[in-house]
Protein backbone atom coordinates (compact mmCIF):
# COMPACT_ATOMS: atom_id res chain seq x y z
CA UNK A 1 0.00 0.00 0.00
CA UNK A 2 1.09 3.48 -0.33
CA UNK A 3 2.25 5.49 2.30
CA UNK A 4 0.05 8.11 4.36
CA UNK A 5 0.80 11.64 3.08
CA UNK A 6 -0.79 13.47 6.32
CA UNK A 7 -0.97 11.65 9.64
CA UNK A 8 -2.24 13.32 12.42
CA UNK A 9 -2.17 12.52 15.96
CA UNK A 10 -4.65 13.54 17.99
CA UNK A 11 -3.20 13.18 21.68
CA UNK A 12 0.57 12.58 21.41
CA UNK A 13 1.95 11.25 24.52
CA UNK A 14 2.90 7.53 24.79
CA UNK A 15 0.34 5.77 22.81
CA UNK A 16 -0.23 8.23 20.06
CA UNK A 17 3.81 9.35 20.22
CA UNK A 18 4.67 5.45 19.64
CA UNK A 19 2.51 5.26 16.76
CA UNK A 20 4.11 8.19 14.92
CA UNK A 21 7.40 6.90 15.62
CA UNK A 22 6.71 3.32 13.94
CA UNK A 23 4.79 4.67 11.24
CA UNK A 24 8.06 6.33 10.69
CA UNK A 25 10.53 3.75 11.37
CA UNK A 26 8.68 1.53 8.72
CA UNK A 27 8.21 4.26 6.10
CA UNK A 28 4.36 3.62 6.00
CA UNK A 29 3.98 8.02 6.71
CA UNK A 30 5.29 11.07 5.27
CA UNK A 31 4.42 13.58 7.41
CA UNK A 32 3.00 13.67 11.12
CA UNK A 33 0.97 16.61 12.52
CA UNK A 34 0.82 16.19 16.50
CA UNK A 35 -2.10 17.68 18.41
CA UNK A 36 -2.46 18.02 21.87
CA UNK A 37 -3.62 20.69 25.17
CA UNK A 38 0.01 20.75 26.46
CA UNK A 39 2.31 23.09 24.09
CA UNK A 40 5.24 21.60 26.12
CA UNK A 41 4.23 18.38 25.75
CA UNK A 42 3.97 19.10 21.87
CA UNK A 43 7.13 21.07 21.41
CA UNK A 44 8.73 18.26 23.53
CA UNK A 45 7.43 16.21 20.66
CA UNK A 46 8.39 18.22 17.79
CA UNK A 47 12.25 18.43 19.14
CA UNK A 48 12.07 14.32 19.58
CA UNK A 49 11.38 13.65 16.54
CA UNK A 50 8.19 12.19 17.53
CA UNK A 51 6.06 14.94 15.39
CA UNK A 52 7.21 16.82 12.26
CA UNK A 53 4.64 19.81 13.30
CA UNK A 54 2.26 20.45 15.64
CA UNK A 55 -1.15 22.48 16.09
CA UNK A 56 -3.60 23.28 18.65
CA UNK A 57 -6.46 23.82 15.97
CA UNK A 58 -8.04 20.15 14.88
CA UNK A 59 -10.06 21.80 12.21
CA UNK A 60 -7.77 22.98 10.12
CA UNK A 61 -4.99 20.62 10.79
CA UNK A 62 -6.96 17.49 9.49
CA UNK A 63 -8.44 19.72 6.46
CA UNK A 64 -5.63 17.89 4.44
CA UNK A 65 -4.99 14.71 6.36
CA UNK A 66 -5.40 11.33 5.13
CA UNK A 67 -5.50 9.67 8.43
CA UNK A 68 -6.07 10.51 11.86
CA UNK A 69 -5.40 9.07 15.12
CA UNK A 70 -7.07 9.46 17.85
CA UNK A 71 -5.46 8.40 20.87
CA UNK A 72 -6.79 10.30 23.81
CA UNK A 73 -8.83 9.47 27.06
CA UNK A 74 -11.83 7.97 26.56
CA UNK A 75 -13.49 10.66 27.59
CA UNK A 76 -12.12 13.66 25.03
CA UNK A 77 -13.45 11.63 22.44
CA UNK A 78 -16.90 13.45 21.80
CA UNK A 79 -14.97 16.75 21.86
CA UNK A 80 -12.53 15.44 19.31
CA UNK A 81 -14.88 13.67 16.99
CA UNK A 82 -17.16 17.17 17.13
CA UNK A 83 -14.11 19.50 16.48
CA UNK A 84 -13.15 17.44 13.29
CA UNK A 85 -16.49 17.05 11.61
CA UNK A 86 -17.05 19.29 8.71
CA UNK A 87 -13.22 19.25 8.37
CA UNK A 88 -12.30 15.96 7.66
CA UNK A 89 -11.08 15.71 3.85
CA UNK A 90 -13.28 12.97 2.03
CA UNK A 91 -11.30 9.40 1.83
CA UNK A 92 -9.62 10.72 5.10
CA UNK A 93 -9.77 7.50 7.49
CA UNK A 94 -9.86 7.92 11.32
CA UNK A 95 -8.83 4.90 13.93
CA UNK A 96 -8.29 5.38 17.57
CA UNK A 97 -6.39 3.81 20.39
CA UNK A 98 -8.82 3.57 23.30
CA UNK A 99 -9.36 0.67 25.42
CA UNK A 100 -13.32 0.74 25.13
CA UNK A 101 -14.32 0.12 21.66
CA UNK A 102 -18.02 0.17 21.35
CA UNK A 103 -18.15 3.62 23.00
CA UNK A 104 -15.40 5.03 20.49
CA UNK A 105 -17.94 4.01 17.52
CA UNK A 106 -20.81 5.47 19.16
CA UNK A 107 -19.08 8.22 19.31
CA UNK A 108 -17.74 8.26 15.92
CA UNK A 109 -21.40 7.92 14.88
CA UNK A 110 -22.81 10.69 17.15
CA UNK A 111 -20.43 13.48 15.12
CA UNK A 112 -18.67 12.38 11.80
CA UNK A 113 -20.37 13.20 8.86
CA UNK A 114 -18.91 9.89 7.37
CA UNK A 115 -18.44 7.03 10.33
CA UNK A 116 -18.07 4.44 7.65
CA UNK A 117 -14.02 5.81 7.25
CA UNK A 118 -14.02 4.97 11.10
CA UNK A 119 -12.29 2.00 12.51
CA UNK A 120 -11.70 2.05 15.91
CA UNK A 121 -8.41 -0.22 17.64
CA UNK A 122 -7.39 -1.47 20.53
CA UNK A 123 -3.36 -1.68 20.69
CA UNK A 124 -2.69 -3.85 23.48
CA UNK A 125 0.65 -2.79 24.88
CA UNK A 126 1.52 1.09 27.15
CA UNK A 127 3.84 1.13 29.72
CA UNK A 128 3.79 2.94 33.29
CA UNK A 129 4.99 6.52 31.87
CA UNK A 130 3.27 9.08 29.93
CA UNK A 131 4.17 11.88 27.74
CA UNK A 132 5.78 12.59 24.11
CA UNK A 133 9.61 11.80 26.53
CA UNK A 134 8.07 8.04 27.02
CA UNK A 135 7.12 7.10 23.21
CA UNK A 136 9.46 4.72 21.46
CA UNK A 137 8.83 3.47 18.25
CA UNK A 138 9.30 -0.44 19.27
CA UNK A 139 6.06 -0.54 21.65
CA UNK A 140 3.77 -2.65 19.73
CA UNK A 141 6.31 -4.66 18.00
CA UNK A 142 4.64 -8.19 18.01
CA UNK A 143 1.70 -6.96 20.57
CA UNK A 144 -1.95 -7.58 20.03
CA UNK A 145 -4.15 -4.80 18.22
CA UNK A 146 -7.63 -5.21 18.13
CA UNK A 147 -9.76 -3.47 15.19
CA UNK A 148 -13.48 -3.36 15.76
CA UNK A 149 -14.95 -2.63 12.13
CA UNK A 150 -18.91 -2.15 12.45
CA UNK A 151 -21.70 -2.88 10.69
CA UNK A 152 -21.56 -0.33 8.12
CA UNK A 153 -17.62 0.14 7.96
CA UNK A 154 -15.99 1.26 4.72
CA UNK A 155 -14.08 -1.96 3.33
CA UNK A 156 -11.42 0.13 1.69
CA UNK A 157 -11.50 1.95 5.45
CA UNK A 158 -10.86 -0.91 6.79
CA UNK A 159 -8.18 -2.17 4.43
CA UNK A 160 -6.17 1.31 5.21
CA UNK A 161 -6.33 1.07 8.73
CA UNK A 162 -5.55 -2.49 9.32
CA UNK A 163 -2.86 -1.73 7.14
CA UNK A 164 -1.66 0.92 9.41
CA UNK A 165 -1.65 -1.19 12.37
CA UNK A 166 0.56 -3.60 10.67
CA UNK A 167 3.46 -0.94 9.89
CA UNK A 168 2.83 -0.39 13.46
CA UNK A 169 4.42 -3.39 14.30
CA UNK A 170 1.57 -5.32 16.01
CA UNK A 171 -0.61 -9.01 15.39
CA UNK A 172 -3.53 -7.22 13.82
CA UNK A 173 -6.97 -9.13 14.96
CA UNK A 174 -10.58 -7.89 13.97
CA UNK A 175 -13.93 -8.95 15.96
CA UNK A 176 -16.81 -7.12 17.16
CA UNK A 177 -16.30 -4.01 19.50
CA UNK A 178 -18.71 -5.56 21.92
CA UNK A 179 -16.78 -8.95 21.98
CA UNK A 180 -13.49 -7.10 22.41
CA UNK A 181 -15.07 -4.96 25.18
CA UNK A 182 -16.65 -8.08 27.60
CA UNK A 183 -12.94 -9.69 26.69
CA UNK A 184 -10.89 -6.95 28.04
CA UNK A 185 -13.64 -6.50 30.85
CA UNK A 186 -12.04 -9.38 32.43
CA UNK A 187 -8.69 -9.65 32.06
CA UNK A 188 -8.02 -5.98 31.87
CA UNK A 189 -10.81 -3.49 33.69
CA UNK A 190 -11.55 -5.86 36.16
CA UNK A 191 -8.32 -6.84 37.69
CA UNK A 192 -7.67 -2.83 37.66
CA UNK A 193 -10.74 -2.66 39.60
CA UNK A 194 -10.23 -5.22 42.00
CA UNK A 195 -6.37 -4.17 42.49
CA UNK A 196 -7.68 -0.56 43.53
CA UNK A 197 -10.30 -2.72 45.93
CA UNK A 198 -7.75 -4.40 47.80
CA UNK A 199 -5.49 -1.26 48.15
CA UNK A 200 -9.03 0.44 50.03
CA UNK A 201 -9.34 -2.60 51.88
CA UNK A 202 -6.49 -2.45 53.48
CA UNK A 203 -6.32 1.34 53.66
CA UNK A 204 -9.10 1.39 55.58
CA UNK A 205 -7.84 -0.75 58.42
CA UNK A 206 -4.50 1.43 58.64
CA UNK A 207 -4.40 3.54 61.39
CA UNK A 208 -1.27 5.06 63.35
CA UNK A 209 -1.13 2.16 65.54
CA UNK A 210 -2.25 -0.46 63.49
CA UNK A 211 -0.58 -0.21 59.80
CA UNK A 212 -0.62 -3.62 57.95
CA UNK A 213 1.25 -1.96 54.58
CA UNK A 214 4.36 -2.31 57.10
CA UNK A 215 4.10 -5.75 56.37
CA UNK A 216 3.37 -5.61 52.44
CA UNK A 217 6.21 -7.09 50.47
CA UNK A 218 6.80 -7.84 47.14
CA UNK A 219 3.59 -10.03 46.28
CA UNK A 220 1.50 -7.15 47.47
CA UNK A 221 3.86 -4.71 45.25
CA UNK A 222 2.99 -7.07 42.06
CA UNK A 223 -0.87 -7.52 43.13
CA UNK A 224 -1.61 -3.68 43.46
CA UNK A 225 0.92 -2.65 40.45
CA UNK A 226 -2.14 -1.69 38.51
CA UNK A 227 -3.48 0.67 41.39
CA UNK A 228 -1.38 2.89 40.30
CA UNK A 229 -2.83 3.67 37.26
CA UNK A 230 -4.25 7.00 36.12
CA UNK A 231 -7.53 7.46 38.32
CA UNK A 232 -9.10 9.58 35.77
CA UNK A 233 -8.34 6.78 32.66
CA UNK A 234 -9.72 4.43 34.55
CA UNK A 235 -13.13 6.05 35.49
CA UNK A 236 -13.57 6.73 31.80
CA UNK A 237 -12.68 2.94 31.25
CA UNK A 238 -15.28 2.02 34.20
CA UNK A 239 -18.02 4.00 32.99
CA UNK A 240 -17.61 3.37 29.25
CA UNK A 241 -17.41 -0.29 29.89
CA UNK A 242 -20.15 -0.43 32.40
CA UNK A 243 -22.03 -3.01 31.35
CA UNK A 244 -19.41 -5.60 30.71
CA UNK A 245 -17.64 -4.72 33.96
CA UNK A 246 -20.29 -5.27 36.27
CA UNK A 247 -20.97 -8.79 34.97
CA UNK A 248 -16.97 -9.14 35.68
CA UNK A 249 -17.52 -7.82 38.95
CA UNK A 250 -20.52 -10.52 39.67
CA UNK A 251 -18.70 -13.44 38.75
CA UNK A 252 -15.79 -12.92 40.69
CA UNK A 253 -17.72 -11.85 43.79
CA UNK A 254 -19.01 -15.38 43.14
CA UNK A 255 -15.68 -16.82 42.97
CA UNK A 256 -14.56 -14.91 46.13
CA UNK A 257 -17.47 -16.17 48.25
CA UNK A 258 -16.72 -19.68 46.60
CA UNK A 259 -13.43 -20.00 48.23
CA UNK A 260 -15.13 -18.48 51.55
CA UNK A 261 -17.55 -20.58 51.49
CA UNK A 262 -14.70 -23.52 51.71
CA UNK A 263 -12.99 -21.56 54.26
CA UNK A 264 -15.85 -21.17 56.68
CA UNK A 265 -16.01 -25.12 56.15
CA UNK A 266 -12.20 -25.45 56.30
CA UNK A 267 -12.67 -27.59 53.38
CA UNK A 268 -9.19 -27.47 52.31
CA UNK A 269 -9.86 -30.00 49.26
CA UNK A 270 -12.26 -27.69 47.80
CA UNK A 271 -9.25 -24.48 48.27
CA UNK A 272 -6.26 -27.00 46.91
CA UNK A 273 -8.37 -27.49 43.82
CA UNK A 274 -9.19 -24.03 43.68
CA UNK A 275 -5.93 -22.86 43.88
CA UNK A 276 -4.62 -25.42 41.72
CA UNK A 277 -6.71 -24.95 39.02
CA UNK A 278 -5.54 -21.21 39.46
CA UNK A 279 -2.17 -22.03 38.93
CA UNK A 280 -2.67 -24.21 35.60
CA UNK A 281 -4.81 -21.61 34.47
CA UNK A 282 -1.84 -18.92 34.86
CA UNK A 283 1.02 -21.04 33.69
CA UNK A 284 -0.98 -22.23 30.10
CA UNK A 285 -1.50 -18.77 29.68
CA UNK A 286 2.27 -17.52 30.21
CA UNK A 287 3.30 -20.34 28.17
CA UNK A 288 0.85 -19.62 25.24
CA UNK A 289 0.78 -15.86 25.55
CA UNK A 290 2.91 -14.91 27.66
CA UNK A 291 5.87 -14.09 26.10
CA UNK A 292 7.12 -10.75 25.38
CA UNK A 293 5.25 -9.11 27.74
CA UNK B 1 26.42 -13.22 71.75
CA UNK B 2 28.07 -16.56 71.67
CA UNK B 3 28.02 -18.39 68.38
CA UNK B 4 25.36 -21.24 68.03
CA UNK B 5 27.60 -24.22 68.30
CA UNK B 6 24.78 -26.63 66.31
CA UNK B 7 22.34 -25.48 64.50
CA UNK B 8 19.56 -28.21 62.81
CA UNK B 9 17.29 -26.89 59.95
CA UNK B 10 15.02 -29.35 59.38
CA UNK B 11 13.05 -28.39 55.99
CA UNK B 12 16.01 -27.21 53.66
CA UNK B 13 15.05 -25.07 51.08
CA UNK B 14 15.07 -21.62 50.21
CA UNK B 15 13.51 -20.45 53.41
CA UNK B 16 15.74 -22.52 55.32
CA UNK B 17 18.79 -23.29 53.04
CA UNK B 18 19.03 -18.94 53.19
CA UNK B 19 19.19 -18.72 56.72
CA UNK B 20 21.83 -21.09 56.91
CA UNK B 21 24.39 -19.30 54.70
CA UNK B 22 23.00 -16.44 56.42
CA UNK B 23 24.25 -17.32 59.87
CA UNK B 24 27.43 -18.85 58.58
CA UNK B 25 28.13 -16.04 56.54
CA UNK B 26 27.86 -13.74 59.80
CA UNK B 27 29.69 -16.46 62.06
CA UNK B 28 26.97 -16.59 64.09
CA UNK B 29 26.78 -20.77 64.07
CA UNK B 30 29.55 -23.47 63.75
CA UNK B 31 28.00 -26.33 63.02
CA UNK B 32 25.06 -26.77 60.79
CA UNK B 33 22.67 -30.51 60.40
CA UNK B 34 19.99 -30.34 57.72
CA UNK B 35 17.20 -32.30 57.87
CA UNK B 36 14.80 -33.27 55.36
CA UNK B 37 12.44 -35.95 53.25
CA UNK B 38 14.20 -35.25 50.12
CA UNK B 39 17.56 -37.19 49.76
CA UNK B 40 18.82 -35.53 46.98
CA UNK B 41 17.73 -32.24 48.30
CA UNK B 42 19.89 -32.92 51.46
CA UNK B 43 22.70 -34.17 49.59
CA UNK B 44 22.29 -30.81 47.51
CA UNK B 45 22.55 -28.73 49.81
CA UNK B 46 25.48 -30.40 51.88
CA UNK B 47 27.63 -30.11 48.11
CA UNK B 48 26.59 -26.54 48.09
CA UNK B 49 28.14 -26.01 52.09
CA UNK B 50 24.52 -24.76 52.55
CA UNK B 51 24.32 -27.22 55.41
CA UNK B 52 27.85 -29.16 56.83
CA UNK B 53 26.04 -32.29 57.39
CA UNK B 54 22.41 -33.77 57.04
CA UNK B 55 20.25 -36.42 58.32
CA UNK B 56 16.47 -38.23 58.20
CA UNK B 57 16.33 -38.62 61.99
CA UNK B 58 14.71 -35.69 63.47
CA UNK B 59 15.47 -37.11 66.92
CA UNK B 60 18.56 -38.29 67.43
CA UNK B 61 20.10 -35.12 65.04
CA UNK B 62 18.32 -32.44 67.70
CA UNK B 63 19.54 -34.67 70.35
CA UNK B 64 22.74 -32.23 70.71
CA UNK B 65 21.41 -28.85 69.00
CA UNK B 66 21.11 -25.50 70.62
CA UNK B 67 19.05 -24.58 68.26
CA UNK B 68 16.61 -25.59 65.90
CA UNK B 69 14.36 -24.00 63.13
CA UNK B 70 11.62 -24.85 61.61
CA UNK B 71 10.94 -24.54 57.79
CA UNK B 72 8.91 -26.43 56.24
CA UNK B 73 4.66 -26.12 54.92
CA UNK B 74 2.88 -24.91 57.89
CA UNK B 75 1.17 -28.45 57.76
CA UNK B 76 4.09 -30.16 58.41
CA UNK B 77 4.63 -28.41 62.05
CA UNK B 78 2.77 -31.11 64.82
CA UNK B 79 4.53 -34.06 62.96
CA UNK B 80 7.59 -32.42 63.26
CA UNK B 81 7.35 -31.18 66.76
CA UNK B 82 6.42 -34.25 68.01
CA UNK B 83 8.92 -35.90 66.62
CA UNK B 84 11.62 -33.73 68.33
CA UNK B 85 9.36 -34.03 71.51
CA UNK B 86 11.58 -35.69 74.35
CA UNK B 87 14.87 -35.42 72.51
CA UNK B 88 15.25 -32.12 72.66
CA UNK B 89 18.45 -30.83 74.87
CA UNK B 90 17.79 -28.52 77.83
CA UNK B 91 18.68 -25.22 76.99
CA UNK B 92 18.11 -25.26 73.29
CA UNK B 93 15.96 -23.18 71.74
CA UNK B 94 13.28 -23.90 68.55
CA UNK B 95 12.51 -21.35 65.82
CA UNK B 96 10.37 -21.15 62.84
CA UNK B 97 9.80 -19.53 59.29
CA UNK B 98 6.57 -19.98 59.04
CA UNK B 99 3.55 -17.76 57.36
CA UNK B 100 1.51 -17.70 59.90
CA UNK B 101 2.23 -17.65 63.67
CA UNK B 102 -0.75 -18.41 66.28
CA UNK B 103 -0.70 -22.17 64.83
CA UNK B 104 3.27 -22.56 65.54
CA UNK B 105 2.71 -21.67 68.98
CA UNK B 106 -0.59 -23.50 68.90
CA UNK B 107 2.18 -26.94 67.56
CA UNK B 108 4.87 -25.98 70.23
CA UNK B 109 2.65 -26.06 73.14
CA UNK B 110 0.52 -29.25 71.53
CA UNK B 111 4.10 -31.33 71.60
CA UNK B 112 6.92 -29.64 72.97
CA UNK B 113 7.91 -30.73 76.61
CA UNK B 114 8.99 -26.80 77.38
CA UNK B 115 7.43 -24.79 74.72
CA UNK B 116 8.48 -21.62 76.47
CA UNK B 117 11.87 -22.38 74.61
CA UNK B 118 9.81 -21.72 71.21
CA UNK B 119 10.11 -18.70 69.77
CA UNK B 120 8.06 -18.54 66.41
CA UNK B 121 9.34 -15.74 63.44
CA UNK B 122 8.14 -15.13 60.34
CA UNK B 123 10.96 -13.62 57.61
CA UNK B 124 9.26 -11.96 55.60
CA UNK B 125 11.49 -13.17 52.48
CA UNK B 126 10.72 -15.15 49.69
CA UNK B 127 11.54 -15.66 46.19
CA UNK B 128 9.42 -18.14 43.57
CA UNK B 129 12.32 -20.65 43.96
CA UNK B 130 12.66 -23.61 45.77
CA UNK B 131 14.60 -26.05 47.07
CA UNK B 132 18.38 -26.05 48.67
CA UNK B 133 19.68 -24.92 45.21
CA UNK B 134 17.68 -21.43 45.26
CA UNK B 135 19.05 -20.37 48.89
CA UNK B 136 21.58 -17.28 49.07
CA UNK B 137 23.01 -15.58 51.95
CA UNK B 138 21.11 -12.15 51.66
CA UNK B 139 17.62 -13.13 51.21
CA UNK B 140 16.89 -11.33 54.35
CA UNK B 141 19.19 -8.98 54.26
CA UNK B 142 17.51 -5.79 55.70
CA UNK B 143 13.96 -7.59 55.27
CA UNK B 144 11.41 -7.35 57.94
CA UNK B 145 11.30 -10.45 60.23
CA UNK B 146 8.50 -10.71 63.32
CA UNK B 147 9.28 -12.70 66.37
CA UNK B 148 6.39 -13.48 67.83
CA UNK B 149 6.99 -14.57 71.59
CA UNK B 150 4.47 -16.04 73.62
CA UNK B 151 3.04 -15.10 77.52
CA UNK B 152 4.77 -17.62 78.74
CA UNK B 153 8.24 -17.34 76.48
CA UNK B 154 11.49 -17.67 78.24
CA UNK B 155 13.05 -14.22 78.39
CA UNK B 156 17.00 -16.05 77.37
CA UNK B 157 15.29 -18.25 74.49
CA UNK B 158 13.98 -14.59 73.28
CA UNK B 159 17.11 -12.75 73.77
CA UNK B 160 18.63 -15.94 71.55
CA UNK B 161 15.94 -16.09 68.73
CA UNK B 162 16.24 -12.19 68.49
CA UNK B 163 19.58 -12.08 67.38
CA UNK B 164 19.52 -15.28 65.21
CA UNK B 165 17.24 -13.47 63.37
CA UNK B 166 19.56 -10.09 63.41
CA UNK B 167 22.75 -12.22 62.11
CA UNK B 168 20.47 -13.81 59.60
CA UNK B 169 20.35 -9.66 58.37
CA UNK B 170 17.24 -9.08 59.19
CA UNK B 171 15.32 -6.02 60.99
CA UNK B 172 13.79 -7.93 63.61
CA UNK B 173 10.39 -6.69 64.80
CA UNK B 174 8.39 -8.49 68.11
CA UNK B 175 4.68 -8.40 68.22
CA UNK B 176 2.06 -10.78 69.14
CA UNK B 177 1.00 -13.78 67.14
CA UNK B 178 -2.80 -12.76 66.27
CA UNK B 179 -1.57 -9.38 65.89
CA UNK B 180 1.22 -10.04 63.15
CA UNK B 181 -1.32 -13.27 61.97
CA UNK B 182 -4.65 -10.24 61.52
CA UNK B 183 -1.36 -7.92 59.63
CA UNK B 184 -0.58 -10.67 57.20
CA UNK B 185 -4.17 -11.40 55.99
CA UNK B 186 -4.66 -8.03 54.51
CA UNK B 187 -1.53 -7.93 52.63
CA UNK B 188 -0.62 -11.04 51.68
CA UNK B 189 -3.12 -13.92 52.86
CA UNK B 190 -6.10 -12.41 50.87
CA UNK B 191 -4.06 -10.78 47.91
CA UNK B 192 -2.89 -14.63 46.64
CA UNK B 193 -6.82 -15.64 47.27
CA UNK B 194 -7.77 -12.80 45.29
CA UNK B 195 -5.37 -13.50 42.81
CA UNK B 196 -6.66 -17.33 42.76
CA UNK B 197 -9.89 -16.20 42.62
CA UNK B 198 -9.54 -14.07 39.51
CA UNK B 199 -7.75 -16.34 37.35
CA UNK B 200 -10.20 -18.74 38.06
CA UNK B 201 -13.41 -16.29 37.49
CA UNK B 202 -11.59 -16.15 34.08
CA UNK B 203 -11.09 -19.35 33.22
CA UNK B 204 -14.44 -20.28 34.04
CA UNK B 205 -15.58 -18.00 30.97
CA UNK B 206 -12.89 -19.56 28.81
CA UNK B 207 -14.42 -21.31 25.80
CA UNK B 208 -11.98 -22.85 22.17
CA UNK B 209 -14.08 -19.86 20.85
CA UNK B 210 -13.84 -17.61 23.20
CA UNK B 211 -10.86 -17.08 25.36
CA UNK B 212 -10.31 -14.15 27.03
CA UNK B 213 -6.56 -15.18 28.36
CA UNK B 214 -5.64 -14.51 24.87
CA UNK B 215 -6.01 -10.38 25.30
CA UNK B 216 -4.66 -10.75 28.76
CA UNK B 217 -1.25 -8.25 28.91
CA UNK B 218 1.10 -7.03 31.52
CA UNK B 219 -1.09 -5.82 34.12
CA UNK B 220 -2.99 -9.66 34.21
CA UNK B 221 0.93 -11.06 34.48
CA UNK B 222 1.20 -9.27 37.48
CA UNK B 223 -1.68 -8.70 39.50
CA UNK B 224 -1.94 -12.85 38.98
CA UNK B 225 1.81 -13.82 39.81
CA UNK B 226 1.19 -14.68 43.27
CA UNK B 227 -1.71 -17.38 41.41
CA UNK B 228 1.77 -19.20 40.72
CA UNK B 229 2.55 -19.87 44.11
CA UNK B 230 2.52 -23.12 45.80
CA UNK B 231 -1.14 -24.63 46.14
CA UNK B 232 -0.43 -26.80 49.02
CA UNK B 233 1.57 -23.53 50.57
CA UNK B 234 -1.54 -21.32 50.16
CA UNK B 235 -4.18 -23.81 51.45
CA UNK B 236 -2.18 -24.38 54.46
CA UNK B 237 -1.97 -20.85 55.39
CA UNK B 238 -5.38 -20.15 54.69
CA UNK B 239 -6.42 -22.98 56.72
CA UNK B 240 -4.18 -21.85 59.96
CA UNK B 241 -5.50 -18.50 59.16
CA UNK B 242 -8.63 -19.13 58.93
CA UNK B 243 -10.59 -16.61 61.21
CA UNK B 244 -8.07 -13.10 59.98
CA UNK B 245 -8.54 -14.38 56.05
CA UNK B 246 -12.52 -14.51 56.53
CA UNK B 247 -12.56 -11.09 58.31
CA UNK B 248 -10.22 -9.99 55.26
CA UNK B 249 -12.40 -11.39 52.56
CA UNK B 250 -15.53 -9.99 53.71
CA UNK B 251 -13.77 -6.34 53.58
CA UNK B 252 -12.75 -6.45 50.12
CA UNK B 253 -16.14 -8.02 49.32
CA UNK B 254 -17.65 -4.79 51.15
CA UNK B 255 -14.78 -3.01 48.54
CA UNK B 256 -16.18 -4.87 45.57
CA UNK B 257 -20.02 -4.28 46.07
CA UNK B 258 -19.13 -0.34 46.46
CA UNK B 259 -17.66 -0.21 43.27
CA UNK B 260 -20.32 -1.77 42.00
CA UNK B 261 -22.40 0.52 43.27
CA UNK B 262 -20.79 3.32 42.06
CA UNK B 263 -20.57 1.70 38.29
CA UNK B 264 -24.14 0.64 38.67
CA UNK B 265 -25.49 4.38 39.13
CA UNK B 266 -22.73 5.89 36.96
CA UNK B 267 -21.24 7.55 39.83
CA UNK B 268 -18.19 8.79 38.12
CA UNK B 269 -17.05 11.03 40.75
CA UNK B 270 -17.33 8.25 43.39
CA UNK B 271 -14.84 6.06 41.09
CA UNK B 272 -12.59 8.81 40.79
CA UNK B 273 -12.46 9.20 45.10
CA UNK B 274 -11.78 5.64 45.49
CA UNK B 275 -9.31 4.85 42.58
CA UNK B 276 -7.16 8.01 43.46
CA UNK B 277 -6.75 7.35 46.98
CA UNK B 278 -5.75 3.80 46.18
CA UNK B 279 -3.35 4.85 44.43
CA UNK B 280 -2.42 7.39 46.83
CA UNK B 281 -2.08 4.60 49.24
CA UNK B 282 -0.04 2.29 47.26
CA UNK B 283 2.30 5.54 46.32
CA UNK B 284 2.62 6.43 50.13
CA UNK B 285 3.59 2.83 51.06
CA UNK B 286 6.25 2.51 48.03
CA UNK B 287 7.81 5.45 49.53
CA UNK B 288 7.80 4.65 52.85
CA UNK B 289 8.55 0.49 52.94
CA UNK B 290 8.89 -0.31 49.29
CA UNK B 291 12.55 0.55 48.98
CA UNK B 292 14.41 -3.11 48.14
CA UNK B 293 11.35 -4.88 47.11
Amino acid sequence: MQPFKHLVVIGTGLIGGSVSLALKRAGAVERVTGVGRSRDNLELARKLGVVDAWSQDIGSTVADADAVLVSVPMKGFDGIFAAMAGHLPEGCVVTDAGSTKQTAIDAAHAHLPDPTRFVGAHPIAGTEQSGAGAAFAELYDGRLCVITPAMDTDMDALARVHWLWEQVGSRVMTMAASEHDRFLASVSHLPHLAAFALVNAVRKQATDDHDPFRFAAGGFRDFTRIASSSPEMWRDIALCNREALLAQIEAYQAELSGMKAALEASDGEALLEEFTEAKAAREQWLATHGNGL
